[in-house]
């Protein structure tokens, strides 16, 4: 077999870091990432910048069309995205309310995409970044969906069939953002090149507000590093 | 709960009977048709006319980068599509070889859209036109692809969660194409308005060639119907 991965990168902190990880596992990398309506594209110019950086094999920009179905603060622009949401000191209960910003299937969605690329590849292989944060809110992040989707995966596909089954990899399953932003900088990562904003503008400069700000400024706080994001 | 699903409906016989059934058991149906560079878009009219005709609620069609990964003869316009790969004799074989028109993770891609909707939509089952002779080749039209999808939908989303599960239904699984047909024209359903063809040309004229074609006509042969199809 090979050893090619096809590796979700949205250009985020978190998939960032699953880059630097996957390369230093030995990996041969192939990003996908997805123009799904967001807000605004700077998160992919970033994933395309970081992609390059990091010397991978091929990287993918596919568009779909996430917006037709509805449903999320991410991707309807009728519906505000929410300031401060999460309380930060709750991070660790297990039940809470699933937030606005939820896009429904998502996951299940960009991890097929994945599966599909992955087998034209004869990769068996697949990274996606979740992590133990994301999963307080979002049920599709949680190790039990990852298990599951890894099982149906290989029964959707001739590879499980023909016995070289794919393997979903989540080393930041079980890491804090401070965790992750830790072993990131061992591992050489230029989190000025990230874009983790919800509602960041062109340039990539981030809210400052918004959940996913405010985690990602927890995380350098956590991580004794200094934030070199860029806020408007 | 509500009585609402989300069907698959590509114009062709298989979803266009899906779709018969449902309504008879009493669903309001919400359609979704995929354009994923399909070599003609005549089976796209089909499903838009079709599910007119049915008078759903909602008929969507999603357009999704399929060509962007490649790897079958049904989106990659340098594979050829294949004609008679299927010894229809051979169609209760269990092991058989996987068909060059084998899209790469296609049936959990459209399945996690409909999920998606679904879940958009409050609906908790999602209607899937698989049977017994596609699953003779496709992994991902197996009866176990199909529960494992199910569970792993369950664990992917918000509805799961708060216990109200989906349920794919799958009330072709176990026909062949001569009993699909059978029940379909219990039902009133119109073949002539159907495309079942891997190369229809854009009036959705029939190959009459290719292994889709082959299956159709020797299914109103078993049926003991008149073969409504337009053939070129």
């Amino acid at each position: 077999m090979n050893n090619r991965a096809v590796l979700l990168l949205s250009g985020g902190l978190d998939s960032t870091t699953l880059l630097a990880i996957a390369k230093q596992q030995g990996y041969d990398c192939y990003t996908l990432s997805f123009d799904y309506g967001q807000r605004h594209s700077s998160e992919l110019t970033a994933s395309l910048r970081i992609a390059n950086a990091a010397n991978v094999v091929e990287h993918k920009t596919v568009k779909i069309d996430l917006g037709a179905i509805g449903g999320s603060a991410l991707t309807d622009h009728n519906i505000e995205v929410p300031h401060q949401h999460l309380d930060i000191a709750q991070q660790d209960m297990l039940v809470q309310d699933i937030p606005i910003t939820y896009v429904p299937a998502r996951n299940m969605l960009f991890l097929s995409y994945a599966l599909g690329w992955a087998e034209v590849l004869e990769a068996r292989n697949i990274f996606i970044g979740v992590n133990a944060v994301d999963y307080s809110g979002y049920p599709d992040c949680r190790p039990e969906f990852i298990e599951s989707f890894e099982v149906t995966a290989n029964l959707a596909t001739k590879a499980g069939v023909e016995g070289y089954p794919f393997r979903v990899h989540t080393p930041l399953i079980e890491l804090s953002k401070g965790e992750i932003i830790g072993r990131g900088v061992e591992l050489g990562v230029d989190y000025a090149e990230t874009v983790s904003c919800y509602q960041a503008d062109e340039q990539g400069r981030a809210c400052g507000k918004c959940d996913s700000c405010q985690l990602r400024r927890t995380g350098f706080i956590a991580a004794g590093v200094d934030d070199p994001t860029l806020y408007l």
